[in-house]
C-alpha cells in the first residue's frame, strides 16, 4: 500500500517528551478521506498512552484523538463528503461493522475492538495508528464526522471525546426537560457534561469539593453546586438526581453519591477506569433500585447526533489554545489540573 | 379503636425461641379485609428480624411475610374482595399513596417508607405490626392481592416475597424470549428466578459454586449450569448474560459475574443488603455500558401482575411443609441452606 510522510508530534519511549517526527500515512483508498488537520484537543487520555500509564502503548506513539479540519481528499466512493468540508474524527478510525455492538450504531463496544484513532492495530499498513498531533489524518469515511459551519472550530475538537463522552450516558439514559442531572468533578469532561445536560433542558447540579468552582460551574451553565464534602449540603440533596455523571477520573468512594439519587436513578462512570478502593454500600441501591454504571465515549451515529445538537445550541467546549511545541508543558499543567478547560493545539504550529 | 385476639407464634427477645403468644388485631375498618391465614412462607427476614441481625426489631416480634388465606371479613366500602376468595399478603401492608413512588405503582419504593407486615409501624394501633405466623391478619384491601385458584395455595405463599423480588427485575429489565438471564444462587429467591425467567421465554442459566445443584436446577428449568469456581467455565459465558439476577444473601465478589454480562447487561443485587468487601473493578462496566443495580420485593399491581403469570403457567416454589411449632427447628436448617427450597408453615398446626 502506498504511504505518504507527514510531520507529527509523538515520544519515542514513556520517559521521553513528545517532538517533532515524521509518520507513514496511506493514500486514502476508495472509502477514505484525508483530512487536513486544523485543530486537535488534547485528552487525559493522550497522556497516559504517552506514558504508558496503562500498559500496552506502542512506540513511537502520536496521540490525538479530538480532530477537527478540511477535507483535502476524497476517495471514489466517498459521497458523504467533498473537498473543503469541514471534519471531525474522534476515538475511533474503525470497527468491524458486523457486530451486535456494530450493528446497533454502538461502535464503541464493538465486540472485536474498535480501533483506536492512536494506539490501535492498523489494518491497512499493519503497526499501530498515529492521531492527531500531526498535519494530516486518512480515515475511513464511514468513521469520519461532519461539523457544524457555525461554531468555532477550535472550540469544536474537544466534542469528540470529551463532548461525546458525556453526551451519550445522558442520551441514553433519558435526559431530557424533565430530568435532575448531577456531574461529579468540572474538568474537561465534566464542563461538557454541564453544558450538554443543560442544552437538553436537564436542572444541573454539579459536585465539587472546592468551593472556588462555584462560579465557573454556573457560568457554564450548573444551576447548583454542591460541596461534596459538606454532610449538610450532601444531605440536602438526598434522593434527588435521576443521573449522575462521575467524571472523576481517579480512585474514589462513589457511595455518597449513591444516597442523592432518585428512585430509579443511575449514577454512571464515565472518569475513572480502574479498581476501586471503597467497596458498594448495597442498602441504598436495592431500596431505590439505584445503578452504578460504566459508559465509553460513544458511537458515530450518536456523535454525529451530538455534534448537530451543538451546532444548533451554540454549544462548544472552553479552550486554551496552544501551539504543538508546548505540549509537555501542557501535559505538567494537566497533571495539575491547571487548565480551563482543555487544551486545543493550534496545527499551524507544526506547519 | 377495637381489637381481637388472636394465637400466633412470634419472640419477645433475640435469644428466645419463638413461641405461641397472643396478639391483637383490628376490627376490620370500612376499607379493610380480614384474613384467615392457611399457610405462610418463611423467608430469610424472618429470621433476621426475630434475631435482630439488621437492629431495629421491636418485640414482641411475630414474623412472616408470604401469607395467603381466606377472606373471612370485607369492610364496607371494599368491593375488591367477598368472603371466601383466596388472598395474599406480601411484604407491604400500607403505603402513602400520595409520593412519586407510590403514584407509579411503586410502594416498594414508597417514599415515606412502605409499613411492612412485620415490624412495620402500625397506624392503626400505635406500636408495631405483626406478620403471618398467626391465625388472622386484618389489612387495607388496596394491599392484598387475589390468589389463582388453579395452584396448590401452600405452594403459592412463597411467591409473596420469593417470587415477587426475582419477578420486579426480570419485569424491569425487559426479560422476554430473546433474554439471556443468569441466577446467582439457588435457594428460595434462585429456585424462583429460574422459573420465572423460563416461564418468562428466557435462556436461563445458573451460576452456583456446588456441582451437586446441577440436576435440581435443571429440573426447576435452567437450561445451563456454570460453576462459578470453575475458571474456564467462567470464561465460556463472558460477555453473555442480558440480565443477572444475585440471590447470595451473604457478601461475595461480583467482579467475576460482571465480565459474563452483554453489552449493556445489568447485574441485580436482590438478596444481600449490607457493605461489600470486594470493590468493583470498573473497566468491563466502562467498556461495556454494564450496569451494578439492586432491586426490592414489588409494587402492589406488580404483585398480582405475578400470581396472575403464576397462574397462567402454573408456576409455584418448591416447597417443604411444616408445622407452627418446627419453625425453630427450621430456623436452624435454613442457617445450614438445608432447605429445598422453601419452608412453608401449615397455619391449621397454630389452631
Amino acid at each position: 500500500m502506498n504511504t505518504y510522510s507527514v510531520k507529527a508530534y509523538g515520544t519515542e519511549s514513556k520517559d521521553a517528551d513528545l517532538q517533532e517526527l515524521n509518520i507513514e500515512r496511506r493514500e486514502p483508498t476508495s472509502k477514505d478521506v484525508e483530512i487536513e488537520i486544523l485543530y486537535c484537543g488534547v485528552c487525559h487520555s493522550d497522556l497516559h498512552t504517552a506514558r504508558n500509564d496503562w500498559g500496552g502503548t506502542m512506540y513511537p506513539s502520536v496521540p490525538g484523538h479530538e480532530i477537527v479540519g478540511k477535507i483535502t481528499r476524497v476517495g471514489s466512493d466517498v459521497t458523504k463528503f467533498k473537498v473543503g468540508d469541514l471534519a471531525g474524527v474522534g476515538c475511533i478510525v474503525d470497527s468491524c461493522g458486523t457486530c451486535e455492538s456494530c450493528k446497533q450504531d454502538l461502535e464503541q463496544y464493538c465486540q472485536t475492538g474498535f480501533v483506536g484513532t492512536y494506539n490501535g492495530k492498523d489494518k491497512h499498513l499493519g503497526g499501530h495508528t498515529f492521531g492527531g498531533y500531526s498535519q494530516k489524518v486518512v480515515v475511513d469515511a464511514d468513521h469520519v464526522l461532519k461539523v457544524p459551519e457555525n461554531l468555532d472550530l477550535a472550540a469544536v475538537a474537544p466534542l469528540l471525546c470529551a463532548g461525546i463522552t458525556t453526551w451519550s450516558p445522558l442520551k441514553h439514559w433519558n435526559v431530557g426537560s424533565d430530568s435532575k442531572v448531577a456531574v461529579v468533578g468540572l474538568g474537561g469532561l465534566g464542563h461538557m457534561a454541564i453544558k450538554l445536560a443543560k442544552g437538553l433542558g436537564a436542572e444541573v447540579t454539579l459536585f465539587s469539593r472546592t468551593p472556588e468552582k462555584s462560579d465557573d460551574a454556573k457560568k457554564l451553565g450548573a444551576d447548583h453546586v454542591v460541596i461534596s464534602t459538606d454532610e449538610e449540603q450532601m444531605k440536602s440533596v438526598a434522593g434527588k438526581f435521576d443521573l449522575i455523571i462521575d467524571t472523576v477520573p481517579y480512585d474514589h468512594d462513589v457511595n455518597p453519591y449513591i444516597s442523592t439519587l432518585n428512585i430509579n436513578g443511575t449514577l454512571v462512570l464515565v472518569g475513572f477506569i480502574g479498581k476501586m478502593d471503597e467497596a458498594l454500600f448495597t442498602p441504598p441501591m436495592i431500596l431505590g433500585r439505584r445503578s452504578v454504571a460504566g459508559s465509553v465515549i460513544g458511537g458515530i451515529a450518536e456523535t454525529q447526533e451530538m455534534l448537530d445538537f451543538c451546532g444548533e445550541n451554540n454549544i462548544v467546549s472552553e479552550i486554551e489554545m496552544i501551539n504543538m511545541q508546548d505540549i509537555n508543558e501542557a501535559y505538567e499543567r494537566m497533571l495539575k489540573s491547571d487548565v480551563r478547560y482543555r487544551f486545543v493545539i493550534d496545527m499551524k504550529s507544526l506547519s
